[in-house]
């Protein structure tokens, strides 16, 4: 039988990127195109299409060596019904058949999901949780996703809306959050929430590279930054811990390249507040499969599905 | 066949409750004794063995139609090994093999949870949870217990410490809670601190249970303190609702009697706090069974396991 491949989409806010993997989800072949590009739903499915047909094409693919596509979304997904409910980054939708439209367009099996689903999937599957049976995976951008796999398999819940870390209150009564609750942890350590603490601690705008880079060589204020940072979120972890008691957690996103300062205080943390059981066993690790983990990601759900 | 009959023992910090259920997890005959008579842990396990003897002997029963003890336990269990780690409200037992010593003493297969996960089992089984695929219960007593079922099962974690929604933080920083951490929920709102909240308010010794005839007949200072109770505890829920998107969160024990006010306000909290898909999905539910569902949950997990 003929190697099959897999195409998988990784659709951002800024980015759409689209890979083709071989069974082994080994990226093969790659390209980025900039989502604002595409101004409403449409012009961006239609981008897809084409990228997919032309990832196809020159790799000289066809039906038959292609095991399916898998998609990575930026936010609530129906999976049973393979729609999507609304991105809270993208405008203009709402309740989209995605699924259906790009089956048709594409006469290939799609398979899809929220991408930090995909995320933890992938760094469980072949990251820094390869191995583990239960673990959270969180990435650290914009908004805080998070990806949930227990007992060995990705946990959607009831209406597929598991997993988001990024909206555990962090205390009783604190700022508004995006998703209309407050006090959400996404309310305090967003890369947006970071960059205006920055901003008014440096009296400039800094980005949060800098912030990182200036924190890792020793600046105490851009230190005291991510030490903040990872307390609180040390904090809502010990709390996910209490409850799951996961093998380990996994951080990613461009928020854990603060490193060493980052994951110190978040492993001081958890190691004071989380119940002892739970805090031995545990283990706070760095994501390791980077930006590719959505593709390989949505590689392995259409390679599971498939 | 002959029917075959479950001892259940659910053992708490005040009693020591034993009971002989038909296998549809009926309650035929039950004893209860004062855990505190019993001033160690082998005067305890002498008092259970002696107990499942005369409900035997009682009942003439022997081992061809009993199917085998479960057993409910307020304390970290280790079940792999049948152990006990510790009971926070039980002096005098740190990492006994329970289950080995009870099998050699009864002759019987022994089967052992934590409490709160045998709750949840029931409530999931036969209670207000019945039907439901993923759910978290709720204890509401000197402790704040959980157990989580997940796509049907229990759910126990990587070292069967999951399920501790006591000790998810309220906030960042907070009282002193007896599991070594800060702020966590059970600080705020386990039987004590209300009892003593009510001391203050009314400036004398007030039970939870007048507290709660006080606000069910409309009394408003006694309002007060259920509704800031019932608001702590939705949103730390919104927080696990976000995260498990459960089908539904069911809620026991003593303070769970407070009624209406309290349940009024932890559904309000959750629907203004939650995120629209989890929020819309969830129920919050009063449990059914009562003092019984420890005992129930424990014959569950014996006919599941025998």
């Amino acid at each position: 039988m003929a190697t099959r491949f897999i195409i998988s989409i990784d659709l951002g806010g800024t980015n759409l990127k689209i890979a083709l993997l071989d069974p082994r989800y080994r990226i093969l072949s790659r390209e980025t195109l900039h989502t604002r590009k595409f101004s409403n739903k449409n012009t961006l499915i239609a981008a897809i299409v084409y990228a997919v047909n032309k990832v196809k094409k020159e790799n000289r693919l066809n039906k038959n060596n292609i095991l399916g596509v898998g998609l990575g979304l930026p936010g609530s997904i129906d999976i049973k019904r393979g729609s999507v409910h609304f991105f809270p980054n993208i405008p203009g939708w709402k309740d989209v058949k995605l699924r259906g439209i790009l089956e048709r367009k594409l006469g290939l099996p799609v398979f899809m999901d929220n991408d930090a689903n995909l995320m933890g999937l992938a760094e469980c599957t072949l990251g820094a949780a390869k191995g583990a049976r239960n673990a959270v995976c969180i990435t650290l951008g914009t908004g805080v996703g998070g990806g949930i796999i227990l007992e060995g398999k990705l946990y959607r819940g009831s209406s597929y809306a598991a997993g988001e870390i990024g909206h555990i209150p962090l205390n009783e009564y604190g700022p508004k959050c995006n998703c209309g609750g407050r006090a959400c942890i996404e309310a305090y350590i967003g890369n947006k929430r970071i960059t205006q603490e920055a901003k008014r601690v440096f009296k400039r705008n800094i980005s949060l590279e800098e912030l990182s880079r200036l924190a890792n060589s020793g600046h105490s204020k851009a230190r005291a930054i991510w030490i903040k940072a990872g307390r609180r979120l040390g904090m809502v972890l010990a709390g996910v811990i209490n409850l799951l008691n996961p093998d380990c957690v996994v951080i990613g996103g461009g928020i854990a390249n603060a490193g060493k300062v980052l994951f110190d205080k978040i492993r001081s943390t958890v190691a004071e507040q989380a119940m002892p059981v739970q805090a031995k066993h545990v283990r706070i690790l760095r994501a390791r499969l980077g930006n590719d983990a959505g593709l390989i990601g949505a590689a392995i759900l259409a390679a599971e599905k498939a």
